[in-house]
């Protein structure tokens, strides 16, 4: 299973050059990982941060080709490995077939204070269909 | 050699768990690699980008400890390998000696078209003298 | 006529005291005046930008109430005012019904290098739609 | 009194048109706020917001001349209004002289629940030297 994510690249996107400045493609990032969170596992940031936390603590990110004002990125989010207290997602940014990134990140379920903690039950079920693990 | 870059968390980089927002870090390290082509290599972006580019093309971060509104990070490039029109640079955040993130990021020197072209003579000196390779 | 641009508070807008930060306000509104223009005008940012300007030159906005991560907004944009090379739209955002900001902008129809110039005829017809006045 | 913020517009700052984007200039003002309440009024809001909270509730701004990257600007921050919780700011940014935006804001000070409360004593003590009224 995949989330997917529409996202028009718009005027505040963008730089000097006419082409998405690269920080603001971490808040695209993460707003499809708060989509995803939302839509996909029934868990809004809004309720989950009520009690827990989850930060991420690694993101790798490749820019393969430059995005402009208007382009219709398709962003595609894959589980990528799902442990104890973290998930490791793939996100592929494309507009008309043409990879522009490709971002492997690692989120970490944690108490509010920051401490790691295990995945809710309900929660690691849903995470396991995009990970094809056991939950 | 390294260049290092005082930033201050401030009220516009943190979240509402009352940690540095992710996103906000790549605009700091834009901020400090724009500082460094400035102070250190006396090429400031504003001249720079007339003619040419800089695009990142990876970037890998991890995010060590969280940083909190008001801590005193201190931001430290230095060079990690310099191609013909690639640059790599690593950067460590620490506050109080704590590190709180550290990135790795490539550079590309371009045309304003974004095709890959050699550093300029001057600019691959002074670069040189960051990745201590021969120029 | 008036156009209705929803907005979901994402976690990206809020501060420290979880709510949001009103700097993230301008860039929602700023959204909804490229969604205007796109949706509403048919005249997509994208298209306009490539010979022409649009600068905001006035906005004053009043935060009635705060607003907080999850909150749905709704912000409803209706013509203020039309002259020459200007526009002037008042935008509302309100949540359950309660208000949450009101801003009015003023945009001037300018060339590429910033000089005012006439809004082109068919552009002047669909904003005289919002503002009720004779294009 | 007065208080004086320099800001050089950097890359994050520009739009495609190669000028500041205005909802970063608030983000700007913010800083500039930040900054004179830490270095001026010695009440950083680190420690501030700990306790309580100061939100704009209006802020009106005009942009009188577009600003480029590179541009070195000089915010000035004047007081304009000194009521029980409330204080109204100016904030003019010039650039070689030439005036870039000027904006008036108006913030209260609450409880971290938002309920307006008198200004401490000697936070009050310290805005009126910059609104040559009476504390």
């Amino acid at each position: 299973m995949e989330f997917i994510f529409p996202q028009k690249v718009l005027f505040k996107h963008c730089d000097p050059a006419g082409i998405v400045f690269y920080p603001r493609y971490f808040e695209m990032i993460n707003d499809c990982t708060e989509a995803f969170f939302d839509q996909a596992l029934g868990c809004p940031f809004e309720t989950l941060l009520q009690e827990a936390g989850v930060p991420t603590v690694q993101i790798n990110t490749g820019f393969q080709a430059p995005s402009r004002h208007g382009d219709a990125l398709i962003l595609t989010l894959r589980g990528d490995g799902l442990g104890r207290s973290h998930f490791t997602q793939n996100i592929t940014a494309t507009c008309d077939g043409q990879t522009r990134f490709t971002c492997q990140s690692t989120l970490v379920y944690t108490t509010r204070q920051g401490q790691p903690q295990p995945w809710p039950d309900t929660l690691r079920h849903h995470l396991a269909q995009f990970t094809g693990e056991t939950p």
